[in-house]
């Protein structure tokens, strides 16, 4: 409302000035100390003054959908009376269920004929459906966040938000959609706050499914188990099948195949068995998991197979020293001595059990991703790894150590020899 | 619906069984590929099999919100005339909005006269709206699960269920709110899934306010900007008030002062304006950065105060040696040498660390959180530390290293000096 701050935005050269003053009781009352006439005067004149510079204006009734339903309207006609573009109504302080949010913008439209505008707070969880039934109700225009990051328990999110919009009411938005998975991630990155697998639309299992019979269906037709009506590919996401406590025979006597293990029944139950008590301590299933767990059933040493066998790791690190790590291992029979250095005791430690391959080294860490399963300086590092090799065939291997640099080192060769094995047995059967 | 599934139920002596079979037309003909008819006649079967065996039953009908809706209800008179206790309506994938779960439980709700339970997917975001839909229509059960976690996007969650529940509609439940947060953090330890900071209810956010305007009137009276009807004890959180980029002069003078720092306007103004430049780009501002500004304003070598000026510090591990980690540092113009062991090397330096206090280290570490802020083995390590000495007193340090052994040992003694400070003070004011 204060003319600096609307000055300010007129010497930014802005097509549009956003302005608001606070319109509920405790806001009137606690926050800015005026009656119900001073704020209606205040408003008029900010819009005024916005009108009079030739910009478009919205206005916001700061903590609308607590103030008295028949004095809001009073202030939104006021600011129409003044000339107003759009209001905004907001809920400020996230209070609002779908019905009551439907029953306000309802009762604002009748009244009102410019266009509405909402911004909701998620306090309870409610910040996307509110939007929803606002646009139900009859507003033009939503407030969203990437991520849906916002004071508090944030804002809307835009993901979800728009998602819902086009696929369920079919609406038409400029959004390309595509790109949500990656602006998701992009934003993620740049405020360091990361999104639990389980988030709507751009999470990590949004599309994800376990193998049993939710996968089945989902394989043969995917919006058996999925909302057809969002597919990954409008997202820019990826359709995933993973292994879990729900997995049954067929899908693990695939996987073990794809992997070039042959059993006979009672090895594969023996094996779903054992994936089945992995997945019950909540773990993801690697592949490595898969193939450690197939080895010891088949009675085979897993590491008979190993191309690096671990013998030696020595990492330091310090303020007055550069991070090093020494790898010695056995390969194919051959013992190799690497010493490398890094940015760090973990980084320094990957560098140089990659360097132990020489010229075999073509592999690319596609991920690299360390939890912390429970808080302290003491705790377990789970670290995953996805490692590549040049012809696109991607592995995955974990390993939980409280001594997050050895974690790292271990899921980082259980991946290398994987990847070896699986090179082999193509060669083989080429 | 298997008759040897259902045995089991009953050889575990259950009370009730909850027994589903998909209805909709996409799962009849790909899932279960059975007809219209024999859907119903193996819900009526099951039903009829686990009332002939005293137990209570629940019969949900699975992809509910996809069915057509007059075979729908078709199908729950059916299992209601064979006995059935309660119905089930899952949103198993996901699709409803709030308006569309309204009718369509208020249409069941006109037809069928057993309670009605309801199961909502998030895959847009909606469960928890929906569900709360689904009561005002008429469900008188609802399924949540703790922290949201489900398949895909998950299930409705039970906090943010509960507490719009309690709050906004003024029911009344058995669940003891003041251990939602704790149960929480709980299940976040067990499944290893981190909550966001913006999680609604239980986050760490959701009762934050950043100085400024907000955190007045939150000082003055809290509801202004929060939730009134939802305060930070009903659900076992506390209210925080954290510096950030809209933080102003008066709120900045404050924790100085409560620091024991004084300064003049222009220093004062300096001072906020540099805090606002590390909260612009994505920091929480730590008792550590405020200090480290307020020093460098005011023209001090922040380290002249310092109590640990740290020389050497040189850790090592590996998969033949013990985590040890040897610290020197000046204290007080004495040089002190440590040596430690730990399960890994971030712990022996922190034991190190810790250890160079001697008989002085009555320090708590009460908060120690990794974030690292990009992917990848060389990424940066943002390690964040609460530590509380004797009576209580917490102050929070930051260290952001590529090397996470240094990131955390700078954290810690930032920290620890700081905490030093604040009681060297605290005693010379006494």
């Amino acid at each position: 409302m204060l003319k600096k701050d609307i000055d300010a935005c007129f010497d930014s050269d802005v097509g549009l000035v956003h302005t608001f003053v606070p319109t509920s009781e405790v806001q009137r009352k606690y926050t800015i100390k005026k009656s119900q006439e001073e704020v209606i005067q205040m408003a008029v004149e900010a819009v005024q003054y916005i009108k009079d510079n030739g910009r478009k204006c919205m206005f916001s009734a700061m903590d609308a959908t607590r103030t008295e339903p028949e004095y809001l309207i009073e202030v939104f006609k006021a600011v129409q009376e003044a000339g107003c573009d759009i209001i905004n109504v907001p809920d400020t302080v996230g209070v609002m269920v779908p019905s009551a949010m439907y029953r306000q913008i309802k009762d604002i439209a009748a009244e009102i004929r410019i266009p509405i505008d909402v911004h909701c707070h998620n306090d309870f969880g409610l910040a996307v459906a509110n939007s929803l039934m606002a646009v139900e109700a009859g507003a033009s225009q939503v407030q969203v966040t990437v991520n849906g990051i916002g004071e508090r328990a944030g804002n809307a999110d835009l993901s979800q938000t728009v998602m819902s919009l086009i696929a369920i009411y079919g609406a038409k938005t400029n959004i390309r959609t595509e790109y949500l998975v990656e602006t998701s991630k992009l934003v993620e990155n740049y405020t360091g706050v990361r999104l639990p697998p389980n988030t709507p639309v751009v999470g990590q299992n949004a599309f994800s499914h376990e193998s049993g019979i939710h996968s089945q269906g989902v394989l043969e037709k995917s919006d058996t188990f999925e909302p057809g009506i969002m597919t990954p590919e409008m997202v820019g996401h990826k359709r995933r099948i993973v292994l879990g406590k729900h997995t049954g025979k067929h899908a693990v006597k695939q996987s073990l195949e794809s992997a070039g293990i042959i059993t006979n029944d009672k090895q594969l139950d023996e094996i779903v068995s054992r994936i089945k008590e992995i997945a019950n301590k909540g773990k993801q299933i690697t592949d490595a998991d898969l193939n450690a767990v197939a080895s010891a059933v088949l009675g085979k040493a897993s590491s008979e197979e190993e191309l690096i066998k671990l013998k030696e790791v020595s990492v330091m690190t310090g303020n007055i020293l550069t991070p090093t790590a020494v790898v010695k291992a056995d390969i194919e029979g051959k013992e190799i001595i690497s010493a490398k250095t890094g940015v760090g005791p973990v980084d320094a430690a990957l560098n140089a059990v990659r360097d132990i391959l020489g010229e075999n080294n073509h592999f690319k860490l596609q991920e690299f991703r360390i939890d912390a399963i429970t808080g302290g300086a003491d705790a377990l590092a789970d670290v995953y790894i996805g490692l590549e090799n040049e012809k696109g065939r991607i592995v995955t291997a974990r390993s939980a150590n409280p001594d997050i640099v050895m974690a790292s080192v271990e899921a980082l060769v259980n991946a290398m020899n994987l990847l070896y094995k699986k090179e082999k047995k193509a060669k083989t059967i080429g």
